[in-house]
């Protein structure tokens, strides 16, 4: 790659300008300059079409306008939909995404957060599954999903109320007998309060439930196993199903439907995350939806402005129910 | 943000090496000093846990270690999977990745192709529907799906041959009477040729084929319309469908369900892209897959070593069929 031996350089517009190179430095870096002094540098980068090297920039301003993303990956449809919120509300605040799918390595994580450290990035915002991440005080980083303790920001869905909001709408819609089917990480993370969420209305709400919760990892026939378990003379021990991901919701409906129950007539099925067809189209099942452009933008302000002043260390989001065919309405 | 005061500087190395400061910046920037100098300075980096300041060393060896990626969104999962698989061949390489997600503004794509010119990234792999990007010679830019002219790299899936390996598994699978259904830019890109590769193995295999071909932004219900046209006494004109995308695949086939027609026994559909649910479930449909780490493979390493020598102008990677259920096998 050969540098352009054209483009202007900061020398060209202090000549043109009639000013030392100092003081184009110190307009371009936005120190105050004589009014005179500041309205020639403009005019002379502006007539030699000069455009100013982010290098030099965040040199001098100790900004790099890049703020770091690390998500496991983006074969989830969910974090592929977090990346897409997130670098159109940093390109709305003038920053660029350097994006890490980190494939759950720690070591690759741990090197994004030197990276903040040694401020080659502004801030960073990460779905970690690392426990052992280490961060020092006073680097911008914002957490989805979990916690690492009050001097990291935490931003997450209200997990809580859609567990419990799942539970209603079952209820709602006729269910006398819910179970709740999880696999998911033993850590302690904001994903883990649905079930909480889901526990806490159905004992308000007085109907009887069951839980089958597996460590991930597990094979999925464990939940195979769970259904015939309570499947008798062709008739399933529940009438409503929560299932912790619309993904794993998705593979339950298909393992109903195997052993003759029919989705919703006798069973209904609700999942979680708001998942559609091919990114943008229907909903894959009916679903406790994310508001992954809300958890975006709150990311970017947290992250953006977490120098200025003492920010919260956790953020919970409203979650809504959505209609996917899996449930009577 | 504050700079934690602990951090060594590149003086703190030069004091406790006992070299000039000099020294210091030709040995992280790999210019070559005397052995004993170059030893006395590594010792004095590993001692301090010193930690090379990406800015110092992007001034200094023309480097930045980036590379921009622009796509239109991520909430596709074709373009998901495919700056995922980018993600992972440039973090082989020791680069990152600077993401733009375009949502098809012309102007954010010219502004990253500005900061390649002004090297503030290494090149970009970019995937377009701007035919107007002007893109300067010398410029590392790698094109997917798009043909610029011979100075641009264009990668992109054997689309041609993919085509005609639909048109082909369609007939094997006993269907005697075709269709071609597309939705696309009438710009000139490399998913055109879908069609012709569809339509010349049609000929080749003498076997009787429809066309129906619409723009952009053309309401779904121009394909109901087509295939009511065809249906007559319940039975439709064709026994197998090539749907342009997956997408479009999903969607003739929920309508051909609502018309009473049973899929694959009354008729057959592939798609095209290899979606699969959630990213990494079963494929949505049958279908061409598109080898999207190979794509990114060659893209990284084109965009790495553009400028050692003549680049081809495009390179076709062949695609492979999946059965998903929506053909017999």
């Amino acid at each position: 790659m050969n540098k352009p031996n054209s483009a202007p350089t900061m020398k060209d517009v202090a000549r043109e300008a009639g000013v030392a190179l100092g003081t184009v430095s110190k307009v371009i870096n936005g120190i105050p300059v004589g009014e005179s002094y500041r309205i020639r540098v403009e005019e002379a980068i502006e007539k030699l079409n000069y455009r100013i090297n982010s290098y030099a920039r965040g040199l001098k301003s100790n900004r790099t306008y890049i703020i770091a993303v690390m998500v496991p990956n983006l074969i989830s449809p969910f974090f592929a939909k977090l990346v897409n919120c997130i670098n159109k509300s940093l390109a709305q605040r003038g920053y660029r995404m350097l994006l890490c799918a980190t494939d759950y390595d720690p070591e690759q994580e741990q090197n994004y957060v030197i990276m903040a450290e040694q401020q080659k990035v502004d801030g960073i915002i990460c779905l970690s599954y690392n426990p052992n991440l280490q961060v020092s005080e006073g680097v911008p980083l914002i957490s989805i999903d979990r916690y690492f303790g009050a001097h990291i920001p935490c931003v997450a869905s209200d997990n809580y109320g859609g567990g419990a909001l799942a539970a209603q709408k079952l209820v709602e819609n006729g269910c006398k007998n819910l179970a709740f089917l999880r696999t998911g990480s033993k850590l302690t993370n904001e994903p883990n309060k649905r079930k909480d969420g889901f526990i806490n209305a159905c004992e308000n709400l007085e109907v009887p439930y069951t839980l089958k919760i597996v460590d991930d990892g597990t094979p999925y026939e464990a939940f195979e196993d769970f259904l015939r378990e309570h499947l008798h003379d062709g008739k399933l021990d529940f009438d409503g199903i929560f299932c912790v991901t619309d993904t794993l919701a998705h593979q339950i409906i298909h393992s109903l439907r195997l052993m003759g129950q029919r989705v919703p007539e006798d069973v209904q099925v609700i999942g979680f995350d708001g998942i559609r067809h091919f990114g943008d189209h229907e909903f894959t099942c009916s679903t406790i939806v994310q508001p992954t452009e809300e958890i975006a933008q709150v990311c970017v302000n947290m992250v953006l402005e977490k120098d200025e002043g003492k920010s919260p260390s956790l953020v919970c989001l409203p979650v809504t129910y959505a209609y996917g065919g899996t449930t009577k309405k």
